[in-house]
């Protein structure tokens, strides 16, 4: 490992200090307060009745999952202009809306819920870099925690979360590559990565982007191992939180 | 004073419990996570240099305050959709960022704070009730927060901030009248109130409606004696936090 | 009473030149032309069969009565934007019709009219202050006119309203309390209020705020007063309109 | 003429009743209700300082002129919805407008009458028929109006308004050429045909549309001889009301 | 004829070179690339099963057929905005929207075709003026495609196309009749006129704007007489590319 | 390499037929249709003076690229809404154009365009699978036809292209890695990946995405190898087209 001078003098392949914190919420099925160094996001998971029209019409059995994002405007260090407020969310909010319902789909087995909807939300509190992977990670543990609920009441025949998922993200700043990148280091990334993994080690999710260098075969492959090393820690968190 | 059987066994003139974190956001001037019973609002305060174009076309000297009001989708028992999804905010909302926007102004000199702009943005997390209250006594902290910060860096003259405000909800429930509705007093009222007052006890804003059974002169005074009681407590607590 | 010096040399508690002018339009149920010295309003009340989507699927019997608001461009000194030409109509209009709505439902027993909906429109030509209470007064008159041609159609078995609703604004300007302000003096205002009254004397809403300073409560019963005078001469001329 | 049995018992070639009532409203520069028959249409014009951002950035010289137009929802037997809760004015209130605008720009000489802009508001508030007609040659009365109060007050070096200009429907119902249709002969027609004249025997607008059945050369050159008779009577009721 | 110079050497009544390909997309029914000068359309129908929702709530029998009209952004010598980040098509493209609708359902008997919405898409890749008389002559072609592969499949009973349907654009510039004006021409034209007919020879819209001068009776008869000549010559361009 | 069967019975690494039609509209600066089997993309390149907003308020020297990226409604084999009906463009044409500007800007030195903006407008005609690949290829060729415009008028001291880029995508249908997925072969399959790579073998974007069923180590080295393969032949079609 090459020596790196990281903003908050973590070894290139150490993830910030993580913390699940569960039931934040009163109101939703499951709620996780999910921490990954400054960064603070809210994941609540509703499970409703009823699916989407275009299932209906299709008459596609099981149910849904779908995910939505948002940042109260003063989770950066600009203010940024509250969603609401402009027509829809951004084509960013949208972007990391989809990946996060694609990545819970990928591990859920919905034709097990029955005809019902599991809407996935996530606010961010505080924005320093891997929102959209702590909204995934955490996102996750949420969804147990309802699913359990939904399971216990007798609701469920069969367990439908075939394996838990988690995300993380890598990059290329100055040449090296880093793991979990904070705000700081993202700005001066010349690459940025985000893996989304299942617990079994197989990927979801690889998306790798280029805006200042473009990169080699060399580098992408040791993001991908700095990933696989932070995203079993990931693992092991979301099993504490859920024990 | 009649006994009342309450929800929570609360007595007809009593608070539910507060709390009043500071600092619960890491980016914003002034932060403050309020809490007043399982009703939860984020409260944070943004300065930023300039005006808004309607107070530059006239010339009008000194500073602007703005607020915004959001509840995250799960903050309720059934989730609400969000408003980024749906052509800007509810009216409900705009109603009440209009207020917090209102009531906060009127104890700011805003000519002392020169040609900023002081953003406040209250988002519910949990809502039982009294949301619109909370954000304003809680927003008022955020606001002496960040009025604090500007002021030590010496980019104040003068103290901008008259006095301090805060806001209660009183309302009639089965011929009652009760302080500090949570949401299942406030579905069954009769008649809902909204008081907001300053330190000093004058009134800012008294917002009484009913939907289902017109009020007395003597129900309206009996209401407002309630919500001085509720609001000497406020300030209290606004008190012990900012100290 | 102190001496005061209004713009139309009004006394402090003396209303303008009111007129009633029944059947202004061709098309609906109901409709009043709203006179209040400078300030028009067009009320009119529209009848249709069925109820909005949220009472059918909650089964919720009987009938529903809303209420819209809308300025012509042309009606205010400055010309203003014309609302379909903006995303929905502004929040000053959602609140105003939010407050006609709720202001004519607490006197009607929606019970007695069926699976109907009541559209109550209030479309201002002129102006000068007091709309929001120049249109629910005229709208009670459009909507007797209304339920009277259902009722005499043999279309209601029971008279559905309870009793007549008008409203009126008092405020402090220059520290004396005035009955039902011009544009001038609620410009000028440091206090604002709108009081919306039954006929039997009990409020139905009363919404008072200070922009500029704080009101005391002896200011406040000042201003309820005053209202209390000019709400029983608009009961007075709604009779003689309806007669 | 043959005979043909209308509505109303006019003859073929005769327009409905006219009254047009100067200074309708109290704020804008000039402001008339023009009535056709039972169709009633406020016209309001208002003079700003200023031209619009394609003009100043393309440094072109003079002033613009600029229409707008809407139906009150009552307006219609069958309430409409209020452009206001759509997204925008509607197609066919754009394309009136669009039609007001170039009517009245193309008697006006724009360069006379310095960087301003000259707004023009149609709102209907009776519809049975011709509205769009009624609105031009409402407008224009209004135009005058506005226009004299700039010139009189020593505003304008030079009379812009070269002549005055009018509209009137013409159309073809059960195969019989008719003047001045209302809305159950419009609504039956095989073709509509709108014309827009100068007070000198010009066109500047003739639009004919055919959804029903298409029109020969000859039954074109009938309506437009119906057309000129009425527009004669028009300019004649415009004088009358402007002297 | 007088002489006339135009930018690309025409005679005043000669139209532009015509080409029209057909099956120029894979999808759609019907779809061909109609070219006109520099002016080049895909016109495209598509055919499916169902009628909007006004139709079935009135129980009307038979079909629908409606339009859409879109520029390409660089269709334009000047990039336009697209629309879709606007809100909604602008007023322009709406009113071509409407004409192309309503021209297609003039000589289409509807009640033939069950109860089937034809969608007809008219895409602008270049415009060079008389983009709309190229979108409502292009798809007619388009449309008689498609109604062929309907009628083969057995899906028809009797041929719904009455007869066929072409526009062309006349004007006057510099006072001088032109048929089909290329962008330049029309940019400087006096008087713009539209005109849309059946094979058989009779109006389905005639549309004639003057913008800068008013035009007298004797100018429209020679708009209208060179119309005609062109008009012929593109239903002999239809018949040839439907051969 | 397994043998398997594809629709049209290309071999597991065989790409479509491509097809490179320069100057394919006339205003754009560079214009190219490119086609890769059934899949046909107009691009277009506009060089405009002037920067964005947000560069010229942080005073960021040099030019800007963005994309914008559409499907004609006609374009799939069922017919899609028009985006300009709805509000803004969709999610997925958002994530699309923000792929095709970070890629374009990825081999730009954009510090040497001076201060111009380059608009890149991708309009899909006909959609067979690969869009968005087909998008940024044929997208390159126009920026550099565009380009060399702006050189050989002596616009441009150095020349801003540091090599061209391009992308294809690959994808695991039933268990096999192949690449440039045709429609019905992207809707079958497990995993589909966008490889984006600059004509020096380096990745600009790598999307890969497991909807279906997660993917392995392995299966991701495969897809990017025969990826690598593709794009050498696609940028032997953009050299060949660009000679």
């Amino acid at each position: 490992m090459p020596t790196v001078s990281r903003f908050d003098q973590r070894a290139a392949d150490q993830l910030r200090p993580l913390r699940i914190r569960r039931d934040f919420q009163i109101h939703p099925a499951g709620s996780v307060l999910f921490e990954c160094g400054a960064t603070r996001v809210i994941c609540a998971v509703t499970i409703a009745d009823g699916v989407p029209r275009w299932m209906r019409e299709q008459n596609i059995p099981g149910g849904w999952l779908t995910g939505e994002y948002q940042m109260l405007p003063t989770a950066t260090a600009q203010r940024t202009q509250r969603e609401s407020t402009r027509t829809g969310p951004s084509g960013r909010s949208q972007e990391i809306q989809r990946l996060i319902g694609r990545s819970l789909r990928a591990v859920m087995d919905l034709g097990k819920i029955g005809a019902r909807t599991i809407q996935v939300d996530c606010d961010v509190i505080d924005a320093d870099g891997g929102t959209r992977c702590a909204s995934v990670t955490g996102a996750c543990v949420a969804l147990e925690l309802a699913l359990r609920k939904l399971f216990l009441a007798g609701n469920l025949s069969e367990w439908p979360l075939r394996e838990r998922v988690a995300a993380v993200s890598v990059g290329i700043v100055n040449g090296e590559a880093l793991l979990d990148l904070c705000y700081a280091e993202d700005a001066e990334a010349e690459v940025d990565m985000n893996v989304v993994m299942t617990a079994g080690g197989r990927f979801i999710e690889v998306q790798g982007t280029a805006e200042k260098a473009p990169f080699s075969q060399a580098q992408m492959d040791r993001m991908l191992s700095l990933a696989r090393q932070g995203l079993a820690q990931l693992f092991e968190a979301q099993t504490k939180a859920l024990d």
